[in-house]
Parts: structure tokens; sequence; C-alpha cells
């Protein structure tokens, strides 16, 4: 019940239109998000066409379509579907226009949005493997309205591939920094820029990597400050981040 | 070597002041961070009166007053000293003066400076027992230049003590989410607010907590959106990362 | 040997057809299930049609059918069986009339009993992936005499959800929390009602979830006083206790 | 606002006392307690006399008075503060009149409350240097208004000690079984009752005991059903959901 | 080179028919083993008919087959086959005369030995699903020369079943417990017999059994003295280690 | 009740003077020790001079002497306390005779008993740091009648110090194996000796040696067959079981 | 940009040809390699025959066939391609020459090239199951220009093996011990030569060796000097780094 | 038994003057390592006045001094004395002539060698609190006879600081990097230089840095070729390879 429905509710009380009692009752009953209290960002989306966003993983094709309708009828005209391995995504695009971007794993119903922020997010990564995750990472921003720049394969371990794009990244509001392994990148990325760095380990390499710790360790030890973590191949909630922090204080919104 | 100092360089070489071969040599013997390359916020920082700081943990008084004097002959008049432990803090400020904060560990060489950021940051945490690390993100983000709003002790187990300030949540531009234990708190908070949420999983709690393992697993799955987490009890970092944030598109900067 | 047999015997040792001697070794040789130390809902199961239970995980269709068998010539009319996949289950199907689950990986063998608890079990869950673990730990609380109340996808990412059911939280004798991930909902629900809360960590998640640790540990530091925790995915053993609980002062006992 | 006060305001709305807009900032100002979603049990506890709870744990002692002192302003008359270590305890008493027991790290202010529950229960422990945990577990459950028996000292190496007091564990309604080292009691004793056991690993042990993690885990796997586990060294927790459980249907609530 | 040998060249030295320059040589040259270091049971096994044991996981059929042939040209009549395979099985079979047991993994190429011990071994488990393990060390003894019992099924949820079968248990010259989930049959059964026990913590449950780490750690933390402990499965080298110990002071060796 | 006693009372009952209804009562009532199930070895001791152990960590001095005074009333002449550290031996020795071995940490009330077992014990350990796990484990063993060769200091670094003490080896009829670090040292006795070896992680080292965890897991993946584990710095629970393998099949027993 | 070709731009600056500003350009686009600081053996390999190195996991078969085209477009004779399944191999070499070892799971483009070091390296490893990674090892330090020996399973379990090729160790400029389990080689084999060692972890094992913890862990904590150690399973890292070290101070270089 | 001494009495078998059974005993009896297979380092240390080593770690004062007592009978001129905190290095120079370097908590009985080895041994590290162990490598392998050159506060969030000192990375025959937190150093180091790298993760850090788990994990799993790894905080060890690398090919020697 937003705040104009309730003043209408009050008014009948206040008119006799609706007894106490019952409007007791109907404030019970009310989600709790029509008090106002609920993420708004649930209502900016649609007017913003800023899409929704359905985790596919563990999830059939038949709960995604169902899903993904549900929320068309709500007037959801750009749904961002993420985990979505290839199989899945032609049982989805039997049924919805689904744009299906294999490495990824991402899934988009609709078109991409207008870009809705002003600067830039960086999306680098360490190597090749890296790329699936960074790409999650970097459509999601996309799918969110922000313009990207990649710059992949720069891992440390060949510092001048960094080093050359030194512009590239000083210019951008939020760097996203992606690598397995040892994760060095970025703490490495976070000492050369002076924006915020959202870190993202993955699960790239193998023996003591134990499925992404390393990474994962490393970048929450980081020595750079400005540096924060996802969950190991988070690419998603990178680029969700990420786009929250590009959209800080622009005129779009 | 700045751009201008290098633009002179050249014009010496142009007007035969100084031989390609010395120049080979100069441009070599530079620090790289001359060429350009560096972390713009070092100088930022003293131009804007915002800190300099101190990793005061395993370091000595000695150290601590030697690092801080040489920050004060380059002309930092704002020195934040982090993890500096009351007995500590009673040797250094027998030589600098000091403004000690004894729960966050903190101190802080000169006065906090002016508010430089548009919006604020709000600090929410779930215990009394997790206010040194929330003071230590607080005080941090105002020595920054941030504008603070603190909201401890609303820990999910009382869910109506946090729902009861939603408005201030919900105005912030940042939330730092401090939580021991279970660290569930970061989940509820970035399930109701569509600014970013830095978590930050405190070492409060004992037995299966393992030293903040309990809430840093927590915090790193959350199941909502916008949560970036930084190392167990590192408010500073928190604070720091909230603090390039709220900076962002302001006019202050 | 029940009490009325040892009696027995015991008079016929007084009656002089059973020498002491004999009688000492007949002691020696009964089970000590005979001697009533033993768990008596095993015979109390029999009587009131509450189910017996198979763990089915790592057994052979054979094996199961076989003890399945057994306890039916022991005069057990519901048997439940857990952990039981599809392809098993139709095996077993084609020896026993089986009415299987195969969200919950559950069979029955005979029909759901009676409900026989005087209140309700409240099973809350995080999101759609959770359901399998919620399922079976439903079913298992059904298949033993309890009313059930299901409330699935109301993880705290959006409060509100589950908010706007508090009615049937409050009202519940027990609540089953099941949840992935951070596994915060077991502390908010805690933090919410009155009763115990059985908290079932599930191992939907990926990455520092590391299968369901993080969702473990967090529900294990819950801050929420009232909650207790069974394994990981262990939807079967919350079930079971929470009947167990549920079962507790009523008349139906 | 409980739902009377709701009522009253909106027939004063209804009476034309009250502007709707007024009673919408009102009603977004309540806290949300007050609107009936809040855990009843915060006000049950006033009333019956059941104790208050502080944490004593990472808390100075001016602290806990200061929390204690607020809690009595509020009417609590019987408050109960667990892990408060003898040093604090004696701090304390000088400003309230406190019953401390140094083995269980537990004072009490004011006196233990009238049974109020139907049954009792057992609090079962391994080996002599369990007895703190058991104790915690024991004087909260008995803050709480249980009637408690304590059978210590039954761990598996020796079973016949444990066997000999079958009556007592097979009579409680709830039992909580504290052990550490290999924590097989909880499996043992769950093997045998037939009510609900709440297991308590505690940290006792060494080397591969891993500060209580050998005695989680085995608790969590325990192949008796029935059994439900609580932080390692929680004796709180145990003894609070034991009481929970002992208390449903009962007649004195 | 054996002592006599030693002595044999050392008398030619002493003849003149060997020079010391040669003699130098040739010790340097000497296989350690042939000083008398080696481990004497290598042939001890070829002449008692106790079998060569060839670790068969990892490695192919054929070279399974080769490292079987070679034993038998050096005169090895029973070869013991561990974590042998159905399908490896079927192509060793067909090379060698293979009496394999599926259950267990195990392939024997030759015949059982006579038993050379003179008391058994109990090999206890706790559920059927620990049978292929049990089976493992059971095989392995009876190869090594062993009279075995076994006693599977008896897990501690259900004692008496274990405890009507004390008899068993109390005549063993060592027991081996197998045991997966929380493993308490070690510290049960090692409660309640006076002979060594080697328990075996197996890879049998799920969740927080982290693949056996519960019951190893478990295991290792027993509070029954007389308990020691071999790798997650390997019943195997429990069966070799009973062997070793039911073969002390008999006059079978 | 012993057996005899349990014919006595069966003739009672025979012979009138007991009624059936009275036996049942009494053999509910009697303790399971008595039905002859209880470890034997309680009796055994006392008979045999072997001593009574108590585990000292985490007892008071009170504690231990109030046990250990029990103990004494029950007839027990030698009693071995592990874990007592200098502080409380000393306290002890106030109040018994106690002989007290600071390394080892272990305590003897009275002597130490004869040899009861044919062979020897050899205890083998890497470092001087290991050596006091190796003395409680040497001590325990000599505690319980065993004839015990120390060979300390034989780390793997240096092969030869170990090979040339090999008679030694080869001569015991177990071996314990204590060693830290890398616990390299088990696998390298494992594979010179042909009887049992009791392999005791130490918690010696630093870093990566996580308290004992390396040489934990080293031993327990020994590639040498024969090798059995125990808890980490749990020298008595090797010379426990070591006890007990060196007396099997002994004339003294 | 190579010092010759800074001089060449600084003349032309000096002869008026290029404008300061116009230099200050070209000196920031220029990639950070060609300033001087890059690694100088990328270009050394080409020069010399050492192949280039592509990580063949986690690549499609087009993506290693495109960086090898790539690569001999620019002059490389010789590629490695490490971690190559049979499966890409075979698609790799449709489109190139390839020399493929599938114990190894190395793909060597061209031939192997000239040794180029003075000594040899040693590859020692434990079982046969250790071949694999052994072999990557070896076959890199070949492909690097190294005379290899290899040792392979002589594991501690029989110490002789390896004690009879002491001459082979004691020869060698560096030793790579490869093994899994529970990794003792290191230690011995580091105790026995004075040259430096390099341990390589592998996954060979099962339970608590917990894919290769137990090897890394144990060789961290060498008790010898002289052991330095690579990731679980990198043969590759192990050969490399043997390669630099046996390439020290040699004429061939 | 050096070949000379087992020469010698080879011929005094051939000269009669000793029976071939005397020299079989003989034989027996010598310390393996007199039959050429020891580790020749430690004679060669005698002859070049490179320091013997003690481990202080664990050992009383007395030892310590007992130990390089012997040391100094057997012609040892040169001791080091590593983890010797500063109490024990007192009680020690008492006794010894005592060179104390109490930030690397080493001390040195004599004074430090004459450089043996051709080129130099450069120690990087991260921050100021990674000098104590970046010391004890320094210090270590100048004992050890190397020239050593100190690059000290160079970590990674400031990258300008290590490349500036590229040239002195580039000259060095070895590299020891040192650095906790993140560990990023190492790959940073192991991507620049050419030469090998010995990597030495110190416990620096605090929450998710696990005491130095984060630096080690990081480091094993380096993207940079050429990195190898040492026990955490294991100055002593990285120093001690280094010294072994730079000795090799060397004239020196």
């Amino acid at each position: 019940m937003e705040q104009l429905e309730l003043l209408r509710m009050l008014e009948q009380v206040q008119g006799g239109e609706l007894s106490p009692q019952d409007a007791v009752l109907k404030l019970r009953m009310q989600p709790f998000e029509d008090l106002g209290y609920a993420k708004v960002d649930h209502h900016r989306g649609v007017r913003q066409g800023v899409p929704e966003v359905i985790f596919g993983g563990g999830k059939t094709p038949e709960q995604i379509i169902g899903i993904a309708q549900s929320m068309q009828r709500q007037g959801g005209h750009n749904i961002l579907i993420t985990r979505l391995d290839e199989e899945k995504a032609q049982a989805v695009s039997q049924q919805l226009e689904l744009d299906y971007h294999p490495m990824a794993r991402i899934g988009i119903v609709g078109r991409l949005p207008e870009v809705t922020a002003p600067g830039y997010i960086a999306v680098v990564s360490g190597g090749t493997s890296d790329m699936p995750v960074s790409e999650e990472a970097a459509l999601t921003a996309q799918a969110l309205g922000n313009r990207v720049e990649r710059l992949y394969d720069v891992g440390v371990a060949g510092l001048h591939r960094l080093l050359t794009h030194m512009d590239l990244l000083m210019g951008a509001r939020v760097v996203i920094a992606v690598a397995g392994m040892e994760g060095a990148l970025a703490s490495v990325v976070g000492g050369l820029v002076s924006c915020p760095v959202i870190a993202v380990p993955t699960s790239v390499g193998y023996g003591a990597n134990f499925h992404g710790l390393s990474a994962l360790l490393s970048m929450l030890n980081s020595c750079s400050s400005g540096v924060s973590v996802v969950n190991i191949d988070n690419g998603f909630g990178a680029g969700y981040q990420a786009s929250l922090i590009n959209h800080i204080g622009g005129d779009h919104l």
C-alpha cells in the first residue's frame, strides 16, 4: 500500500465510508511492501526498462519460463536470466524471445536498455579462462544500463599488459577485477586506480586453488584500499553492485 | 615526473640544453610514479585535507611516529592511524597531537576534515560487541570527509529495531553493515535498501563462528544483490570504500 | 523380552518349570531390547500407524524392497523411504505399492497416517531451489502424523514476503526453517517467533557456499535464541524432530 | 502499536480528531513492533517472571549493569547474565544483587522462578570437563522455569554408567546431551530415548578436536533421529531451546 | 647383500681374491636391501603363502596384470588386488585366475591362505552402507591368514544390537570398527572391549560429513582408550594392521 | 550383578523367597555393568597392579586429588595422571605421594609396575621438540607394564640416524612413531619394520603445520602398510594401545 | 620502446623533427614493455629455440590452435602445450604438427630443443600413480633444454629402492620430488641431497588426502632444508623452475 | 666411515689384521653416514666456514647452548641460531659470543662468513610488518655466504615502488619474495624477473588471512612461472634454498 493509497483509505475512514475495524483488518492484511518499507527498485526497474533478474541455476526451463511470463504480465520488458546453460537456453527460447550469450551463460528477454549512468564500468580480468565470469559481470552491468569497457587477459604475470591500458582503468567510475588462481589482479588494480574496485574471485585453477578459495582469500586480504569482494564466480553480483555505484549521483536517474 | 616536467625536459632536449643520451638516462631513472601511472589520490589527499592512513597494527610507536612525521613534512595535515591500541596511543600522543578513539582503536593527528561528499553513509551494526569495528568504519569515513549516520544494535534477532529506522537506511548513499555471529544483517539490509551495501563480518562470536568465518561466508553468499564484502573486522576497508562511493559524482570533488 | 514375558519366565522359575541356571542363560541370550531399555517408538510406530523409515541413499532397490517387506511382515503398514531417486523408485514400485514424491525424493508405502498431534508445523524456505529439502521435511512430518503448513520462497532478500505471513508463523508449534546460501532465514524467523525453530541448511549455492557450509555455520551462530540445527540437506531429520516436539503434551498420544 | 491502539487512532480519524495525513505519518513512525509483528515473548517474559537474558561475553561490567538496570526499570525482576567471568561478576555484584554460579559463568539477578512447565529436562554430559557448559544449560533451563535433572560424567567410554540411568533419561521431555571430544554421547542418547535431543558440542579436547569441531560434526551427522545441534559450548542456547520445547502444551503456560 | 654374502666377500678380500678397492666399489653399488636393512616380510610373504598386495586404484588392467605376473614369476602364489572395480576385474580375469569380490572391490589371485594366527579379528560396522569398506577389511584380513568374525549393521542408534553380541566382541584379539556419519561406533566399541580397536572412518554420509571428515575426527578424538585410526575408507589398512596385531605372539608364525 | 549373584537371585525366586514381581524390579534396577556386559579391565587393572588413569587436563588439583583418593580407596595402588602441568603437580604432591615427570607432564602415584609383557615397545621420535609427547607415550607404556626402548631425534632429514638403529627397531613388538612437522617418520618407519606402528602426530611446527594437521594428515595417508594413527599429541593413547598390543599372547597375562 | 628507439626519438626532438608535445604523447602511449621493464625471456625464448608455453586446461582446441599459430607467426618454433587431454590433442593435431605425450598430457609443436644447461635434473616420484605429474615435470624440463634423469616408483615405503640410486640423486643439479599420499618423499630426498629440491605434491590418494592437501602440507612442513614447493599436480611449474635453476651459471646460456 | 677409512679397513682385512667376522660387525655398527650415503654438506659446512644451524624455537637456552658447544667441539666456528627470542638470546649470550639480530630473531655465534657465491640474492618484501621474516631470510643467506640486496616495503598496493627498482631485481640470481596479507607480491615479481623466485608467505594480516593461509594459497597458485613456495614465516627455509641456488655453478665452490 503506497502512501497515497494509505491516505485514500484513511480519508475513507474520515468520511465514514470505511469503519475503523475494517481499516484495522485491511492494514494487517496488507503485504508489508505496501506500507512503504519495501525495496523501491522493484518498481523503479519496471519504470526504467532496467531488467528483472532470474537466477537460472537450479531452476527447470519450465520454472524459468513461468517466472519470466509472470514478470512480463506485470509489465517487465527486460528480463535478465543468469546461470542459464545452453540446453536450458534452447528450451526457454522456444517460448520466449531470448538473446542468449553462451560464454556468460546469460539470456536476455527483450533488448539491452539504454545507458542510464554517467560514467563507465571497466571489467578487467586475469586470463582467458576467467572470461565467462567476466562476461557475466559485463553483460549484467550492460543489462542494468551501464556503459562497459572490457580489458581481458591482463593478469599480473605480464604486468605491462595491464599498465599499457592505464588510461582506460583510470577513467572508470568503478572497476570490476575478475581473477582466479592467486587473484593478485585485484590488489594490483586496487593500487593503481582511485575508484572503487569490486573483486570477483573465480574458481579457475587447480590443486591448492580449492575451487576459488585462494583467489577469494587473496582478494579479501588485499593490501590495497578500496577493494570489496563478492562470492566466487559471482559475476552477476559484481555487475549489479558496480551498476548501483555507477548510477550514484548521475543525472540519468 | 608529471606531464609538465616531462614536457619541460623534452623542451630542453629540443633546445639543446639536454642531450638525448642524458634524457634517456633520466627517463630510466625516474620513479614510475612520475610518469603519470601512479594513483592520483596520493596527491589529492594532500590537497584536500583528506588524511593519509597508517595501519598501526604490528608497528611500534616509534615507527608510527616516524611515518607520521614524514607525512607531516610532506604537507599532510590529517593523518589517520588505525589499529592503535591504548598503550601505543599514549606513546604516540607524547610526540604528536593525537585525537584518540579507544573503542575504534583509531587515532587522528589533526582535525576531522570538512564534509566533502554530498550524501551520507549509514553504518548499521548487529550487536554492541560489533561496536569497535563499526566505529572504525564510521570514523574512517568521517576522517575521509563523509557525513555518517550510526544505527547500532539492530541485529536481525529483533527485526523491528531495524525496520523502525527504515528512513535513515533508505536515505543513505551507501550502507556499511557490520555483523558477527551469523552475519545475517547484511542480507536483510541488502534486501531493504537500493544503494550499495558494504558488508563487514566481525569476529564476534564463539565456537562454530571460527573467528568470523561464519559471518564472512554468510555475507559472501548473501541472497540479496548489491552486497560486497571486506575482510573480517576490516572496518577501515569498509569506511574507505564507502567513502570512495559516496564521493562519486558529487559537487564537492 | 518385555516385562510381561520376563514376569512369566520368573514365574516359571518360581513354579519350578525352569531351573535358575537355564534362566540365567536365557537372560544373557536375550537381545538387549527385550529388557526394556530399547527405544519404545519402534513398537509405538506399529501400533499407531506411524511409518517406519528406510534411508534409501546408498541402498540398492533390492535392499530397500527386502527391508520394507521384512517391516511389513512385522506389521508395519506405513513405511517412509527417504533419499529415493526416481530410477530406484521405479524399481521399488514394481514390487511395492509406492506413493512417490519426486521433488522430495520420498516414497511412502501405504497411506499417509491420520494427524496425531495437536498443533501444526510450519515449513518455511528461502528459495525455490530449497524446495526439495523443504518437501522432504514437510512430507516426513506428515508421514509422522503432523499437520504441516508450507511457506516457501520467503527468503530474507525480500523480507516483506515473510512478514506478510506472520500469522501463519506465529501460530505454529514448531517452525522448520530451510535455507541455503547465507542461511539468514533461520535467524530472522527465530527472531520473529516464540516457538522452537529447527534450522536446515541446504547445499543450495555456489562458490564460498562450500556445499552448504556457509548456511550451516550461519545457522549454528544464529543470534536468535531458540534455534537448533540439523545436518546440511537433512530435511528428514528436521521433520522427524519437529514431529517429536509437536507431539509433546498432545491428547492424541 | 497494538491492535487496540490502532483502532483508537482510526476512531480518532473517523471522529475528525486526527487528520488522515497525520495518521499516515504516525503509522510510518510507529516502531514495527507496535504493529503486532514482533516477538511476543518479550512481553510475556516480563509478565511471567521469566528472566531477560544478557550475553555477558564481550561486554564491560558497566555495560552489563547499564542494560540490567534498564531492564529493571522496564519491570524485569529476573535477569540471566551468561558468559560472566568471575572478575566481571564481582564488579557487577557491587551494583546489583547477583546470584553467581562460577562454573556455569552465569549470574542471576533476582531469584530463580517457579517451575512453569509440566515435565523435566535431562542434562546429560560426557565428562567432568564438560560440566561448565552443562551447568550453563541446566541453569538457563531452571532460570526459564523448568525442572532439570542432571546426569553428568556418563560418557560412552563407560556405557554402563549411562545405561544404569535409563529411567531418568526415558522420563524426560527433552534431553540436552553435552559432550566434547568425539561427541558420540548425542548419538547414543538419541538412540535410547524417544524425546527430542538437543546436542551441545563442547570445545573440550585437544589436537584433531579443533576446538570442538569434531564433536560438532559428529553431532550433526548423528545416525540417531531426533537430534538437533546448537553451537559449540552453547549451553545457553540448548537450555533455551529445551525450555521452549518443555513448555509446549503445558497447563502452566 | 645378506650377512653371509658380506662375510664371503670379506673372506675373498682376506684371501686376496678381491682387492680392497674393488670391495669398496662393490659395497657402494649394493642395493641397500642386501645389507639386511630391508623389511623382511617381503620374503616372509612368499614363504608363508601370505599374499602380495596390489593397490588397484589408479592402475590400468594391463599394469595390474603385469605386476601380478611379475609377482608370480618371483614365486607369489597368492596376490591380493584392492580397489578393483568390476570393469577392471573382468579385464584382469581374462588373463589371471581371479576370485573377485565385487562389494569389497577385492580380487584374489590364487586361494585364500590357511589361518596362521591364533585368535580372530572381529569386524564391526555401523550400517549397511559401510559394508564395502568392512568387507575390504575382512577379506584383507582373511587373505593375510586370519580368522574373521563379521558383525554388521550394529550402529549406535540401536545400541541393543551391539550389546546383544558382546561375547563375540569380547572374544576377539583385535576389533576393526567401521563407521561413517558420526563414527561413534569406535568409541562405544572401544569402551566395551579390552583389546586394541582399529577404527576405520567411512565416507558414508552427506552434508557436514564432508566425505568422511566427521567420522575421522570423531574417531581420532575417541574418549575410549585403545583406539587408533586409519584413513577414510581404508578397509585394507585396517585389515593389514589387525593382521599384524593378531599374529603377534602366535605359534603359527 | 555378576552371574553368581544373578543365579542366587533366581534361586531365591525358585525357593519362593523372592516374588517374580520383585525380581523383575530388581533386574531393571541393576546397573548394566553387573549383568556382565561391562569392560573387564576395570577390575583386571586393580588385580594386576596396572595403574588407573586420570586425564589431568582441564581438571583442578582438587578434582584430581579427589578422584585419585577414591581410586585408592577402591584398592588402586598405581595411578597414572596425564597432562599434569607443573603447578598442578605441586599442588597434588602435597596430598599424594607423586612421582612427577615434568617433560611428559605425567605424574605417577605409587611405583612403576613390573614388566608384564614379553617384548618391548620402541618409541621413535623425529626431533627434540617431540620429546614431551614421546615421553608421555613411553612413560604410559612403562606404567602399563611394558619394557620401552627410546630412539629419539632420528627425523628423516638425517636418515642415517634412523638406519643406524635398525636392530632396535626390528626387534620391537610395536613401534610408536612420534613426529611433528611433516610427520614423514611414520611412513619411513612403517616401511622398515614388520610389526604394527602406532603413529602420533605432534603439534610441533609452525605456519602450514596448522597445529599438527600436516603431520596428522601425513600419517593417515601413509603409503606404508601397518600404520595406524592416534590424535595429535596423544602420547598417552599411543602408549596405551601399544601396551594392549604388546600384551597380546604373552605368558605374563 | 627499446633504448635505441628512445634515443632515436629524442634525437628527433633535438633535431626539431618531433615536437616535445608529440613526444610526450608517444611516451604515454608506448606499451610498458618497450621501456625495458618487461620480462626478457619472452624475447630470449624466441632467440634460443626454448618453447613458448600454452596452458591447455580450460581452453578450447580452437583457442589453443589460435594462440599457437599467433606464436608461430611471431617466430616461435617450439611450443609446449600443457594439460592437453587426448580429445583436444587430436583436434589440435589436425591443424598443427603435434608431438603428443598422453600420460603427461603434454603436446609439443616442433621438436624438443638441444640441451642448453650444464647439469641434469633428477625427477623422483613415489608411486606409479604419480607418473603423469612426474612426466609433465620431466617433459617440461626437457622442452626447456635440460637433460632429465627419471627415478620413478621409489616411495618411502620401500626406502631401499631410493637408496639404491643415491648416485643418480647426488649428481643432480636440482631434484624434482613428486609424491602423493603423505608426500614424505620430499623430506627424505631433501635429507639425502645437497642441491635444491622442488617438491610437487600430487592429488594421488583418497580420504584424508583431501585431493592432495596432505602431501602439500607435508612438503611445506618438511624438516629437511632446501625444499620448496609448487602447487598440487603442478608438474609444469616444477619443471619450469628446475630449468631456471639448472641454467644458472652455465656456459650454454 | 668415509671411503678412505673403508679402504683402510678392507686393507686391514686383506693384511689379516682384521678378521672378516669383525669387519662385518664393524660395517653393521657404522653409522649409515659413514658409508657415503649421507648428505655431504654436513662436512662441507665445517670445511668452508658455513655455519651449522640450530632451530631455536621450542628449545631451552640450556639445550641451545649444549648443542652449540657440541658443534664447536666438532670444529664448527659459525653457528646460526634461528627463532631465538630476546630473552633466550640474553641467556645464550652469557655462555657464547653471540651476535644477536632481534628483528630477525637470529643469533650468530662467530662471524658472518666470506661471500662464496658469484651473484646476489634479492630479498623483496611487501610491508614493514614483513621485515622480521625478510630479515630472517636475508641474514640466513648472508650467514651461508651470499651477498644479499634488500628491497623492503614495495608491496603491490604501490606498484611504482617496485618498478622503480627493476634493475636491482633483474640483476639478481635468485629473488626471495616475502609477503603477508594477499601475497600478490610473489606473482608480480615472478612476472617481472626471469630468475627463480622463492616465495615466503607471512602470517602478517588478520581475519580471513587465517594466520598466513591467504598468502600461502596465493603464492602456490601464482600465475607466474618460476615461483616455488616455502612454509609460512619460513624466512630461514627461503634463505637456505636461495643460497643453494645461488651457489650453483659458481667458481667459489
